[in-house]
């Protein structure tokens, strides 16, 4: 099969404002795209590293998953996202291959995406978002 | 100042083959460097993705951070490396700046990089590595 390209890293923050000073003054990081998701409960922050984007996520309602994991594990590593061609043959694919999807179809995400997650007990504790821009 | 480019993710693993293999069906991963860090008392594999690698982290002994990581949170994403150019100009930038950095000088990380890393309590629950390749 292909090769996926990391399409973001996903960290979950308690003030994306906060957070973004950090990886300004840190890594360099420049501001790419603000978006509040309301079907994630969140409002996100992509930053564009020099070869990479950051997704910042900050739940906007308690009952965000995000909310539930800063409640759990703190800030940090949230998830990580890999670029597809055709997000339903993967989800078909992945699916048949024993892999714990947590949407039966992909899902609208972020930056006009269509996107769906893969539990991280099926892939060592990770939680993997598979992504596709919409053209 | 410059925008850094991501180096590697690193990922806490209890079995490295077992990881691999989901990697390799789940995102078309390969296999792209094996080696042993006596320092981290680490086993780790690179994998190439497309436009990134993984770094797979497996303990050698008990006494390894990445056991104690293990223990305490469970498999799972543990740091993300960023590439810089001059490493001891960026260890002394950085420790300026505020951020509780681990080692005094850059140590040997794993493919012959000097590397150090970054309080995980200095960037929001990451734990940041500084790494640039010997020349």
């Amino acid at each position: 099969m292909k090769n996926l390209p990391l399409d973001h890293i996903g960290v979950a923050v308690r003030n994306i404002e906060e957070a973004t000073r950090k990886y300004q003054e840190l890594l360099g990081a420049e501001i790419l795209h603000d978006e509040i998701v309301p079907s994630q409960k969140v409002k996100v922050r992509f930053l564009k590293h020099n070869n990479t984007k950051t997704e910042l996520l900050e739940a906007t309602e308690e009952s965000s998953a995000v909310a539930k994991f800063l409640e759990k594990r703190g800030e940090g590593l949230h998830h990580i996202a890999f670029a597809v061609e055709n997000i339903h043959q993967e989800l078909s694919r992945m699916k048949n291959a024993g892999y714990q999807v947590l949407q039966e179809e992909p899902v609208p995400g972020a930056m006009d995406k269509l996107v769906f997650f893969i539990h991280p007990k099926s892939v060592g504790g990770i939680l993997v978002e598979i992504c596709q821009p919409r053209s």
